[in-house]
């Protein structure tokens, strides 16, 4: 299933060591202004190799838009975009031709399909991600004409919450061979009341799906989240006032439909699985190996994670806003 | 939208209030041998009115079966369910008709309709859940024939873990005029390797949507959780050997794809909003307003939750093993 | 796949000879008025046993509102609405258990599904589409007011095309213990230009779709259809005006998207299957057999699909719309 | 919406004269060989510039696959496949800039999105329905090591039926700047019973909403089609014998479920709208004109339409037959 949404709906494909990446967006609004301008910065900020704390693969990831736009407006029509793969180093990727790699989807997807493309995960890439980025950045544009802004944050790394404590702990991890977790959060705000669709597609709902569908991220919550399972209600009920509510624990959603509050997100991101410390596996013939996975890869996903949850909310929103169109 | 899944499909109907909840299930397979009393088991655990630890509304919930089967056999045909509100008190909410109830969907609700039907929270209320509960129920059935059997319990509540220690906090808070919340786990097993569908199908990403869309739940974790964002990737990655994975931090699901190890999924869930505490809010015409809410209500949600989220985790299981049936 | 549509969406169930026929409308705006009164009329137009002309079969066809209204008035909850059946004389079908009444889908039923509730079709049934027809009034009522009316009658009945000369075919053939078919067209307006969605989403196509889903139909055609197939261009193009078009051969949808002129569609209905004369079959276990199906059948089925045709274009004109107001 | 099919699902993209067009296909079964080679030969039977019957406009439309396979194998990944546009002539348009072309879509897309790329059509054109045959022909691949064929044929010109009279109505009515319309048939055979879902999705209510889909298209038929609404229900039942059906007057469905025969659909195809005869019209600003197209267009568009319905069809039945594997 590679189509996301219902109304501004995208259809994402390629492989980390295909011939390109791209995207289709289909139910855009027409006559918006678009060209790739408003798409590369999103794109830049995901892109790899531009720090020391991420990985070393070299990627221009230059967007070109294919279709649905008309002397630089919308026209109503799918969005093709591509993005074509550059620095591929298939090669690298031979000695993992038949092992699984630990944490990886690389045995599930053997298991699912009978065959895999093993060249950096195939399908499972980072580099899929691409496509939502790109669609993100459409969806983005859009949203800030209605007022909406969605952006995004790394709240902690390995446990650490300053920015030097956590390039240290991904440095540290790095020089190990090993990598870290953390946490990302994201937020809309001016949102407005009204968004989201009991029962099936409650806001809340929609949002969790798309986090937990970004690959590494293990948890979701939303507001307050796990904490309000040790809260009293007299604490965690937000009060509303003439002048609106008096506190935001629910995180700008409740029943499942936006309240006009800021909505606030937060994702659970595992350790990078691919580590160049010694793990037990085993090949595809069921024989067992041992596998040190070295080559260009993110000590710390965190960072690269934060334009994916931007683009992720952003498609959700967009989708529910026109949702919502329908019935004004 | 009230309609849930892709092959194996549900559409729920029906408010607190109203003359019946039920629910319509499309794509049960045929010849599944299918009566009331296969259903009922798991409606009866969901019941309200069975402790002093739950709402005291009285409600028998009998299931109907009006439709989709033959002779006692499923026939491939809607698998239509209904139960019948009996205890419906509407009058009780007479003096809430204008006022929002904190932490509720009153203000959302109202938001985007610009009506609701405030007796008992109308569709948002709880009661909902019955139609899903009672899908859930034929969703096990089925999975049990495919040899997968799913399982809840509550693992918190409002931070204690002992059945003594949890009940104590429920009553404590209910003469309190208060609530608590807590945390759920669902599991399933033996679940087979290759359910989800990479990239906007994956098994999380559907079970997190399926969690965050009951009431009352602000985050979903799969296996570790929040926990792995603090991990090294030597600590979190699962090995594997020969004998099959050394470990399930990732409870079950690599990549979006099921590994064939236990799904493992816990939820938070926020104290009932629903408080004898006074509480400040405004009505619908804008005026600030006091409230406390008294009547028929759990002081904690998280029990009645347990066969709920049990139902949806079937419902997403049966959802996608039919999926993998098309490449078999 | 018992659901139709994708903004008004709606989900049927119930079989001939089961406890109840109904259907959940999902996505219908909120605070319109609806009450049963608005319903029954077009279901009295599908209801048998009111003229000799039509199967003997004795149902009131009462519809019961089970859910989604509230003080008159809809909620934006999904509409759950209820027809018992109460006449259904299942021993009548005892002699044809297992055998394939041959133009029905029997056989078809039984190679899909391997069991088959052989009771008057059973889901197979014309019965089924008392839903549709209940959530057409529905449709039809929200469409009016936007000011568009759905309109249908009987153009041909074997042949013969005035209402004197149709009765006498239809009793003849009654007579003679065979039936008839004939042709049914169905019209909209005043239909707003826009409606429909390129390329997947054409308002003929979904027309088209919806026509062909009505059991016993065999052909659908918009505008002139067939005969479009013999004329030449500078014939069938409708020329534009400034006062606007100055001809209708299209049927008022050009590109699969509505022009603002009548949609013009026509079905071909079959004669009906069910007929006393001998016919050669074979039954569940491979045996040839005779069959006279006597009992209460509509010797022609025509005047009972103009209600179902109705009710369907009401249905998709209604979903577009929704959709096209997305983009206002 | 350009997306089409639930399993086997397409989504195309491209305008007459962008920068491509293409399609990805999403649900193809893994491990299947594919390349171009598979692909181009469909592609070739709708390009244009290939007979003095087809539109001049010289393309070579190659296609190529930039995702979904691995050494020659399908992945289960989605299938990107793109044909770059190369004789484009956009020039050829200016004139037409503000004038809506009768018989085309122009006035109503216009009146749809406020916009509209007047270049060939843009997305109205034909050359959308490249991405539709390049799927269809992976379709067709995957099909046929099913068993299953599906053929295509023109069956009238004009009114006429054999190959040299449809060929002379062509030229003549090409020489006089007009042109003419005809009917297309396809079957498919040998198409195992079942395919098919009640009561939404029937199998002949899917092909229908397909081929009424295809630009030209006015009518669609099933077996004998608008021919049943003369007949006798005892002419028109095909009868069951031991050995199958006596005759198949159905077209091989039989209450949406296919039968076991040949599937049997034939459409009603319009005359090219495109002719040099003068026509009267308007522009997008009301003002009234005459219109004359000349250019590279087809006097007659049914023999390009056959390899479209084919892919269709074969598009309608992949889906039905992966749903059917589900439940096997």
């Amino acid at each position: 299933m590679n189509t996301f949404g219902k109304n501004f709906r995208i259809t994402t494909f390629g492989e980390s060591h295909g011939t390109a990446v791209g995207v289709v967006i289909d139910g855009c609004p027409a006559r918006m202004g678009l060209s790739e301008a408003d798409i590369q910065p999103l794109l830049d900020r995901r892109r790899p190799g531009t720090s020391p704390l991420t990985s070393a693969r070299k990627e221009s990831d230059q967007i070109v838009i294919l279709s649905g736009t008309f002397e630089g407006l919308t026209t109503g029509a799918p969005i093709a975009m591509l993005v074509t793969n550059e620095n591929q180093h298939s090669s690298d990727y031979d000695a993992l031709r038949d092992l699984f790699r630990p944490g990886h989807a690389d045995f599930s997807y053997f298991s699912k399909y009978g065959i895999r493309d093993h060249r950096g995960g195939g399908r499972s890439s980072g580099r899929e991600t691409i496509g939502r980025v790109a669609a993100g950045a459409v969806a983005m544009k859009w949203l800030q004409a209605q007022g909406i802004t969605v952006t995004g944050s790394i709240r902690e790394v390995h446990g650490t919450t300053t920015p030097g404590e956590m390039e240290q702990e991904i440095l540290s991890a790095k020089e190990r061979g090993d990598s870290v977790g953390g946490i990302v959060e994201c937020t809309a705000s001016v949102c407005p009341a009204g968004l989201g669709d009991p029962v099936f597609g409650k806001l809340d709902a929609l949002i969790a799906g798309a986090m937990m569908g970004i690959g590494a991220v293990k948890g979701v919550e939303i507001g307050d989240g796990f904490a309000v399972a040790r809260r009293f209600g007299s604490e965690n009920n937000d009060s509303i006032t003439a002048g609106g509510f008096a506190s935001n624990h629910a995180g700008g959603i409740l029943g499942g439909i936006s309240s006009g509050q800021e909505i606030v997100v937060r994702l659970a991101v595992k350790p990078t699985p691919s580590i160049a410390t010694v793990q037990k596996t085993r090949d595809i013939h069921g024989n067992e190996a041992e596998i040190s996975i070295s080559g260009r890869h993110d000590p710390c996903i965190v960072p690269r994670i934060v334009p994916v949850a931007e683009a992720m909310l952003a498609l959700v929103l967009a989708d529910c806003l026109l949702e919502q169109m329908k019935y004004r």
